[in-house]
């Protein structure tokens, strides 16, 4: 059995670790922190695991978290940089589910976080927890820097493409997220009544997610691969749903002549959790609910050098917790699968 | 292994029962059959499922069934009662997910759903599929009557009032469910368009699971005990979302004295699905969604002699696929919480 | 013209009044104030007023105030006390459409809000303006108390039976509102991700606009009629939608013979905004949505002695600000439907 | 007063033309025809509309239509142009909101649309209805096409950057829309259950707007200027909502140093329904809910030279019916925002 902490549980991201967690057979959840409902048990916030889990929150103590095999942080950007460098000494491995150490250039980090990082040395170990394209080094990893919601659609979706070299001029993510990806801070932007029956973009001069992608697209082509030199162009937009990321890509290919379904096909071929439609189909978000599942659609409209990718996953589970627990399985060398081979809830 | 085959499994009770039997550790999902879809593969109409189930529609076909341990029958009212007889003469035991089971009286069948019932004798040895009152019986029947979505949800709620005789007067059920509850077809009133942003009564005139619910309270009472002999009235609400029922119900106690919070927790204990919450709580129907839960709360306003039961299940398990596969697991003598023992999921 | 202000302008009943208000051809908007949003334009808050108001927040200010005919208050219990005293004095009209003026008694004033009263003399004064009770002393008002969304549509499905003395027995009121009926503050309950996909009960214990239902209730009988005796219930439901009440009352009536139909058209009849539908209706509340109609439909289940009403509005209009400019048309002599004579918007 | 009679009234667009007709001070609302609904009372299909249009629907028949001096066409593609050429030959003008007279080019409509156009000399002298391009010619048409809701949301974002020239390389439109815009048919695929919380792509092989908005940007550049010359693609997504459009254009532009924010401010200068937002805004669909504007904002991301374009509309209001109102205001005279100068419904 893995001994678990989960530093941050009240967010959506942490209640979506314990729901996952709740009935993993490897894993024995240790405890789990939170400054303001310490004391409280977690199933009185979340009704939902009555019944499944008894277990109260408590203050977040590196001590105590440092008899786990493995601390997951759903904290807020930030946070975890502080205490993951002692967790690290006391043997402890770690995965972040916040953005600390997804980049690895530490002036980008402060551009776009605002405060200097508080760990560079660590930094430089942690390993990107995309499997799809890191996985023999996440096994080995001590820390893990679990990917963005946003960028792992992405990033899936451009991943064939982008490794093969065949992408020419710039490439336009023009991203929707269901609400969950906000957050659960009490904010007025995200009340029903803001949110629902209505849609909007954000974040157009530039969000967060921007640099994430740009470095992993850095880094999928293979030696002798001419890289991506375009522009990125990203921008989200709010849609009135729970969960869900629909990712539509659209890049130029170099090669017309490509056979766009047999790249796709061959590139995921045996990934567990990336699954590529028959051509001329149309992933839906609910497809994935609940699941850990990517969905990926390749279509070229009019048989132009125009390439659309439609790329789906739930934000909360393989955009967060559930690939979190993936990179578990992959760190502790059980079956990748473990705890996640479940179908999506539809309707 | 139990053999299984699904007749009608084009609809959302058919397609929640796929998402359960595709993870239960005991099931071999043997055969599922639709008219209009033979041929076509599950996952093609039901893409949550891709990569979970490798099944095909195909037509149905008595002798084919024959070969099953167990035959749900997900189709509409009155299709299961033409197969039933053949397929327990052959063997198979048989839970009917639509209304052909629930009443005993044939002539009521007959007033609230239209036509002569076509196996009467078959009907007298049905077992009503209610756990928490009928366990004992469905571990030994051959043909379960899955109880409506509904009914399941108010007669848990109120099961320990009625049976302890301690109803006076009228009984109200103000019932809402959530749009699943009409079905996967084609209809202009549950176009989201239609259905969302909105919320309205329907079929106060009268409503085919008023005469399930009152046989079920008519059964309620143990020898001894004084039987409810007031009106019930129920007002079924739609309500914009997918899942979830909610039942309020008011009924006037007839001693002020009782410790309702000790009768309801009493009557449930032990159970594994039924989920009585502490004094004061207010259930959320997402706290049951996507799981096998009921769960209850129990209120007596101002200190009145009205008491007010909040009931809520998720109406496409506990109200329907669900319940159906806790009564597979009592027949076939597996722990009854085989393939059901997750968290809801939230949010 | 009326020249007219609104204090707390910054929440839905304001931003709905702003709505209302900004197309009324008898209307001039003059000042509308807001501590957090001063100096701020109207339309840089609310996107949807663009182009169709001109106007910037101001710092609440009596004096400014003082020189409007008609002053209405938009904001949380408990201030609009604090200043109405001075406007009345200063010659100002005043309709408040929060709670500060509903109840009649002080006591029950503390009981419920947890404040004294601030100016128990100025109450005595105000007005219920709910106009199909009151409309003759509404007309003469200095200040008028806008009911609440709940007692609004509740009291209206009431009326007819309560006036003419019919009811025995207890009240049961079992109503739904859309969330934003809670407001526009930042609460995690009302987040998207909270209250979308998930219907529940809430204040079962006890809600402020039970005894503004039951002040309602005992004013309506006539002389020689018996008053209503029995216990009012009420349970109020968040449900997952923007706007609309739907109140389902539950009550036993004295006489069956009574035509009921009958008796709701005819004390209705005249009224511009209120619909008695046709006998078996089940009226939706996307049928008011926007606008300041209540919907009533009346049913007798199954012939048995329970009457069954359903009544919908929409909770910022007939519930709240829509109520309030036809209050403003009474007391200015204008005709009753200025201003709100449009349909609702359905889809 | 116009005399105006609508042909095809039980759709959505048919729904939004009663509600905006019923409050339009010069029309006289003359005859409504449904196949399905005729002898039934408008208001008792939408029950919005009670109190505000008496009216019955009747079977269609041009010799009644032809009294009026406007017909407006809410019919299925293929209808309108079999009545049309006999209505006009009796003096009516006539609006059509389906795509009958859309594309000039017959070759074109038999393409996308399957059949024949039935009348290629009245198709000749259509003038397309949007209001921005062609007012001069819509004030003295006989026969107007309104515009598809996705070309009226995509024309008027691209309008500025087309007609000067300014566009290099491909655009991409990747448009989103309420299920509004799938019409009020019954079918499985637009139920709440399949199409609320989940968002996809479709059509992305082909979507009959694609040829308009082409045809539409082919229109837009003036004498000596430089034409669009790249490809358009075109991917609509059905989003979680009732009503709305918000299209996201990407495209490449020729020269970084135009003041993009002036440019389009001066575009739309004067123009009653649209708005043009203050650099950096998203504009929100919600803030055009119900009404007849459309919002645009256009930002140029990290300075590069890809410009992103936001624009918004309602699509069932100046997607559909309200720009059919629009039109028929210029085509009569009147001042253009009679009848549709209000303000969205927020929230």
């Amino acid at each position: 059995m893995i001994k678990v902490g989960i530093v941050g549980g009240t967010g959506y991201t942490g209640a979506e670790l314990l729901r996952l967690l709740s009935v993993h057979p490897d894993v024995e959840l240790s405890m789990i922190t939170s400054r303001s409902e310490a004391g409280k048990s977690v199933s009185a916030l979340f009704s939902g695991l009555r019944g499944k889990l008894d277990l109260n929150f408590s203050l977040p103590d590196n001590e105590q978290l440092s008899s786990c095999d493995l601390v997951f942080f759903a904290t807020p950007n930030g946070i975890a940089m502080e205490s993951v460098p002692e967790l690290l000494s006391a043997g402890v491995r770690v995965i972040d589910l916040a953005a600390d150490f997804r980049l690895s250039d530490t002036s980008l980090w402060k551009q776009w976080y605002g405060v200097e990082h508080a760990c560079p040395d660590v930094l430089k170990e942690a390993v990107y927890g995309l499997p799809e394209m890191n996985r023999a080094d996440i096994a080995d990893a001590r820390l893990v820097a679990n990917p963005g919601c946003y960028p792992t659609a992405t990033q899936l979706g451009l991943l064939p493409l982008v490794r093969a070299g065949l992408v020419s001029g710039n490439i336009m993510v023009d991203a929707k997220s269901g609400v969950s990806g906000a957050g659960r801070g009490a904010n007025v932007g995200t009340l029903l009544c803001e949110a629902s029956e209505s849609f909007k973009a954000y974040g157009v001069s530039g969000h967060r997610h921007l640099p994430e992608i740009q470095q992993g697209i850095e880094r999928m082509p293979g030696t002798g691969v001419s890289p991506f030199t375009g522009d990125l162009v990203f921008v989200p937009h709010l849609t009135p749903m729970i969960r869900g990321i629909h990712s539509t890509l659209y890049c130029t290919v170099k090669d017309r002549g490509i056979d766009l379904q047999a790249l796709y096909e061959n590139t995921f071929e045996g990934e567990p959790f990336v699954d590529v439609m028959p051509a001329g189909s149309h992933p839906e978000t609910r497809s994935v609910r609940g699941c850990n599942q990517c969905r990926i659609a390749v279509h070229r409209p009019q048989g132009g050098d125009t390439v659309v990718i439609l790329s789906v996953i739930d934000n909360l589970v393989k955009g967060a917790a559930g690939q979190a627990v993936q990179n578990m399985n992959i760190m502790f060398g059980l079956d990748e699968m473990t705890g996640l081979d479940f179908p999506a809830a539809m309707p």
